[in-house]
């Protein structure tokens, strides 16, 4: 696989779970900053018409939907699955998951699109979002055992790291014991660490671990 | 199962979509705007702590994000299936869905809690993101049969009718020859004219069909 992505981008960082599988891959850096935004160019549109990151091409298609790629790697590749093999349980997966993708991460602070339309007020606007978003505290709650769902890590705990990192700055986080804990666990394993956006070939020198 | 929704969330619609697979289910009307919001009462966030439309209470559990229903309804429900068996296929059907759901829905003029942040140039705003977002249109072109992935109805074509109904009051959908062609064929599918917006048990009079 050859992954298209941004060290800063969480959604990038989902999909460098690919770690998680022992999967090998390629990074293409896609600079959102530099020259105006890398993925506006015409060549990015070619690969992804979207012009957002991630986009992975693997298998002989180009994916560009982190849960997506989350899913498709579990059904084709060995190695730990990322979704549950109970329903029920699946379906709490994909819940939490998209409640980190499509309610709270489009409309953070990261998000550039609506970073260039809000201009003004930026980071309270954001830390309004982030916190509501935090009322995952109690669904995680009921859901939660070592990981976001039960016992297994899941697709839920891949999306849950990369949008605590992003609160940090800006929310307390003790104010959600749960996510704290499940967050803290998570960061100890490898995968989480060799996927992290400050270890990655396009992170600036000075935002390295 | 009992379904808490909106006659004119898409995301309500999304789940209404239960009738393709031919599931009888009751549904409690949660008015958006009347009485401040009914999804703000304590009730209703004892159900679902992101005070959101939809919930979905069956099986023993409650569900509040679409896609997660309608994948875990396709795993444990028998008829006609609303994701492809072709791992590739489904990585599609995944990838579309997840576009409308996290990179369009959520940045519209409908979606409130953006509304009552944004104030001015709602709609200004709100088109932007709608076309920026109508950039499916080349992916679709690529993935298309008769319906959005190949041949098959799927998850896919249950987010994107909601959304061009959406999108049909502020863009002119034509500029989208196959986002078009799609919506209008799967528009004489029974399945999606009784899930329709105006033919709810909360539809007001003077919207119904």
């Amino acid at each position: 696989p050859v992954l298209h992505g941004y060290f800063r981008s969480s959604c990038s960082w989902r999909v460098r779970i690919f770690a998680l599988k022992g999967i090998e891959y390629d990074q293409v850096p896609v600079n959102l900053i530099k020259d105006g935004g890398q993925q506006l160019t015409e060549q990015y549109k070619t690969l992804n018409p979207m012009q957002q990151v991630p986009a992975v091409e693997m298998d002989g298609i180009t994916l560009s939907q982190s849960l997506a790629v989350i899913q498709y790697i579990d059904e084709t590749r060995p190695g730990p699955r990322l979704l549950p093999a109970d329903p029920k349980k699946r379906a709490q997966v994909r819940m939490i998951s998209d409640l980190i993708a499509s309610g709270i991460q489009p409309l953070q602070f990261q998000n550039l699109y609506v970073i260039q339309k809000i201009g003004a007020d930026k980071v309270q606007w954001s830390q309004h979002f982030i916190d509501r978003g935090f009322q995952l505290e109690p669904i995680l709650k009921q859901t939660a055992g070592k990981y976001c769902v039960g016992d297994e890590i899941s697709m839920a705990d891949i999306c849950l790291v990369p949008q605590v990192y992003n609160a940090e700055f800006k929310v307390d986080v003790g104010q959600y014991p749960t996510i704290k804990r499940l967050n803290q666990t998570l960061l100890e394993i490898e995968a989480f660490k060799v996927s992290h956006p400050s270890s990655q070939p396009d992170t600036p020198a000075d935002l390295r671990a």
